[in-house]
Parts: C-alpha cells; structure tokens; sequence
C-alpha cells in the first residue's frame, strides 16, 4: 500500500541467523525470518552473506547456483512478490557459465523484479589466531560498485570484508547513498574488535544509515560468526541491534536525520580532492 | 642515547591538557607536559592543536606567529633539544607573510631541528547544538600531505577534523605510514559520538598505530572539549588513554605488532583500485 507510506520514512530490517550446511534448512529459516520481518512492517530486508549455504569449499560449491534458474534466487523473488518488500538477499554463491564462483548478492524488488546485482569486490584471504579463510581459493572478485533506488531513497550495496575498505563507501556516497547494507558472516575473533567500529565509522564519515545483516553461531567447520547485526543512524548511533542467535532487526529510517547531520556537519562539502594526491605506487606495501 | 633504544620500538606519548587565551600560561603548561612526557621515556611526544593559545578569532589572531621568528616555534624546538625527542608541536596558528593565518603542525628533531611542516586540509565550520564553528574565518586551508620519519618510524600527519576524512589516512598509509598522529580540540558534543569510533577505524583500516592528543577542559568562550587522549594499536585496541583533566598519556609502539596485524590480516594488500572509480561529480552533494 505505497499511498500509506512516506518517502521521507524507510522501514527496513536485518535477518541474523546461523547458517549451515544444507540450503533446504538455510531457505526455510530465511523464509520465515524475512516473513517476520516483513509482519515487522519493514519495507527493505536485508538477508546476511551466503544465506543458503555457508561452510567449507565443497558446501560453497554445492550451493552454488545461477542467477538465471537457481532454487534460491526463485526463492528470493517469492518473498519479496509475496510480501510486498525490497529484499537485498544477502549473498549467495553464485555459479557463471564458465564455471567461475562470485560471491553474489541480488537485490529485488516488490513485483519480484531484480534490481540490481553486486558482486562482492574485496575477497577474504585472512589468518586469524588458528583460523585461515581462503576465500580465493573458490571464488573471484567482482569490480563494479553498485547503488540502488529503493523507493526513492538511494541504497549502496557492500558485503562483509568489503567493510574494510573506505574507498569503496567514500565511492557509494559519492554516488548518492543515503544508506548503505552489509551482508555479512563476520567471524568472532574480528568481528569483536572491528565489526561495531567499522560499521560506526562507516556511517559517520559518510553520513548515512548503515544497515548491517551478520550471521550468528557456530557453522559446521567449527568457525564461529558474530552476530550482532545492527542499524546505525548517520551521526554513529546503534539504533537498533541484535544480540546472540537467530533475529529480526528492525527500525525506521528517516531522510530528515539524513538532512540534518549533513546540514549541520557538512564535512561532505569539506572533502578537499585537490588535496588526495593518491600515490603510484603504495610505498607500505612495496 | 640512541644506542639503547632499538627501532623496533618507539616510546611515545600525547599530551593533553586545558588551553586558555594566554599564550605564556599556555607554553609555560606545555613544557612541563613535554617534560613529564620525556621523564617518562617518550621519544615521540605530541602535543594538542593550537596549544599555545585557542578561543575566539580574536585570541587566535592574538597568539598566531610566523614559524621563522615565533616564540612558540622557538619554546618547542628549545624543548626537542633539551629531551632529545622528536615533537609534533601539535598545531598552532601561523602567519604567514601574506596576513594569511593557518592551522600548522611542525615536528621538530632532537636537535632541534624542523623537520616538517602539515597545514590542515580540512576546516572545521560546523554547527552542533547551539554550537558554532567557522575555522575558516580566520584561516585558509593546506594542500599538502605529510609523512615525516622518526627514528625510522614513518609517521603521517593530521589535526582533529581531518579525522573524518578517510581519504587523507589512506593516502598516509598508502605513503608509508606506520604511526598516524592526531593532534586535536575535539569538541566535548562531537567527541562523545566520534572521537574514539573514528580513531580506532582509522587505526584498524591503516593497519597503524594512531598517536592522539586532545585538549580537554572548557575554554574561555564556554566551549568544552573532549579529552580522552590516547594510543591505539593497528588491531584497534586502546593501548593508552587519558581520562580529563591535564595527562601524559605515554606507552610503546612495537614494529612487530604492525608487521603481525598486516601480514595475519593483509587487507592493505586486497586494495582494488581498479574497482575505485571515482564520481567525477558527487550525486549526493550536488
């Protein structure tokens, strides 16, 4: 019922829940989770990173599906057909015709159209105390830096490690993000110490809604997420957060804090770009 | 006596502490900080932003200098000498030939000598509350970025509302930066919501230490600002941290610690430029 709803209010929510193995378990808790959110009166969901199947390279594989006839994109476009929504769905494994692997998040809209497509561009290849992600190891990054309209507000798409990086978010603001989602499995040895402040300063530096979707629990190679999926407002403050296991985060956003952190802050204006002489060569690293 | 410290290591402390209008009250209070700072082993030692004097335009015109002939420029390098450190004389108002004012840090040797000058980039004209703020009334804005090295740390340059900028830390980064210092006058109303969230990101997403010094205390025009000095580590964590009032907050910095962080964790080397592409004009600012 669009006549009921304001441009200037954005109902949104972020679905938590432990991933596991087989994408048959995985699509049933989404749908039901995106069906709570949706009673919620949410208009935006957001699904977290590699909702049907999360694990070892041999599961990413399994649940590795085209975006043209796969299981769960068909899923996807139900849900939002069926309750009326905007669904950023989260990511899935996305399998190309030559065979290669992204980490891919698809975004739909309420007449179960697809809207847009993100292809996750910075790939997690860490060693964190015993634990070692090789997520190259499976797939290959994406390069293009996507925003789009959700009933008129602007919504820029990220995925997880893609937190680290501020060029890309500087990039989405830019380019008109007024809010920007993040799809996550955050583990719980980073996600204790970078999750909240990345996600935070994130929001302030660009001043927009942050809407991030993380996986919680222990999946079954034994790593473990961290939960704690959360809204911040674009002066930095969690305004809605969720806890350990399965949730449904929801809250409103609103274009005039948008306007009016802008406004009274306007560092957006303040960006210098004479001045970011970007070196040739990255001396740290060379 | 450089032969007992290894470079592996790097002492170093901020200092925090009440600046008034008075430029003599101000330098005689600075010098017995640097002097608590060197006693405590500090061979990096920073002091807060315009600490030699800061309030209304008028006490900034009041207190600026030239860097050749300056009495401040002269107490500091006499103070790099006297503690054999190196000193980011956090920032002061410099007047230039021109009439033009500045907001400058110089960083001094152990002999004494200047070895670089940064001007901020970025002025601070906000408005927070029934707070009000127009840098750039009084001063024109630096073009340049600044990374200097300190026995054989290379240490990037900024003050205080630079911080929301995350460009100019990447480009530090990016030139070689190890240590990120930030000397500062955050405000009491902007500090609570930014000043340790945007801190610890720029720590994290570098990879770096960031070394910070803010003034704390209420000013004679009724502003109050934030203190909270402290040191965060390239994994994000508050090493150091000062509470109000006047401190020295001083630990150490490891080169291990940076080398560890960025090779368990090499995002800096995941950077995508090739994905960076960069608005020509911004949607959002337009």
């Amino acid at each position: 019922m669009p006549s009921n709803r304001s441009p200037d209010e954005l109902p949104v929510a972020a679905v938590q829940f432990a991933v596991g193995p087989s994408k048959h378990v995985n699509l049933t808790r989404a749908a039901e989770l995106v069906a709570r959110a949706a009673d919620s009166g949410a208009r935006l969901v957001v699904l977290p990173e590699k909702f049907n199947g999360f694990g070892s390279p041999e599961i990413l594989r399994a649940c590795a599906e085209p975006l043209e006839s796969g299981e769960t994109v068909a899923a996807m476009r139900g849900w939002a057909r069926e309750h009326d929504i905007f669904l950023v769905g989260g990511s899935i494994t996305e399998e190309h015709e030559d065979g290669r692997l992204t980490n891919t998040s698809v975004v739909f809209g309420p007449e179960g159209e697809r809207l847009a497509v993100y292809r996750k561009i910075h790939l997690f290849d860490i060693t964190v105390g015993d634990e070692v992600y090789r997520e190259s190891d499976v797939e290959t990054p994406g390069d293009e830096i996507v925003v789009v309209d959700v009933d008129g507000w602007s919504v820029g798409i990220s995925i997880c490690y893609d937190l680290r990086f501020p060029e890309l978010y500087r990039i989405l603001m830019l380019r008109g993000a007024e809010v920007i989602v993040v799809p996550a499995a955050f583990t719980l040895l980073t996600g204790r110490d970078h999750w909240e402040v990345l996600l935070r300063a994130r929001a302030v530096e660009n001043q927009c809604y942050v809407v991030a979707a993380n996986e919680c629990g222990q999946r079954s190679d034994g790593k473990r997420t961290y939960g704690r999926s959360m809204v911040v407002d674009p002066w930095g403050t969690i305004t809605a957060q969720a806890s350990d296991g399965d949730a449904v985060v929801a809250t409103r956003l609103e274009r005039s804090r948008v306007d009016a952190v802008r406004a009274s802050l306007p560092a957006l204006q303040h960006r210098r770009e004479s001045a970011y002489v970007w070196p040739e060569a990255a001396v740290a690293l060379s």
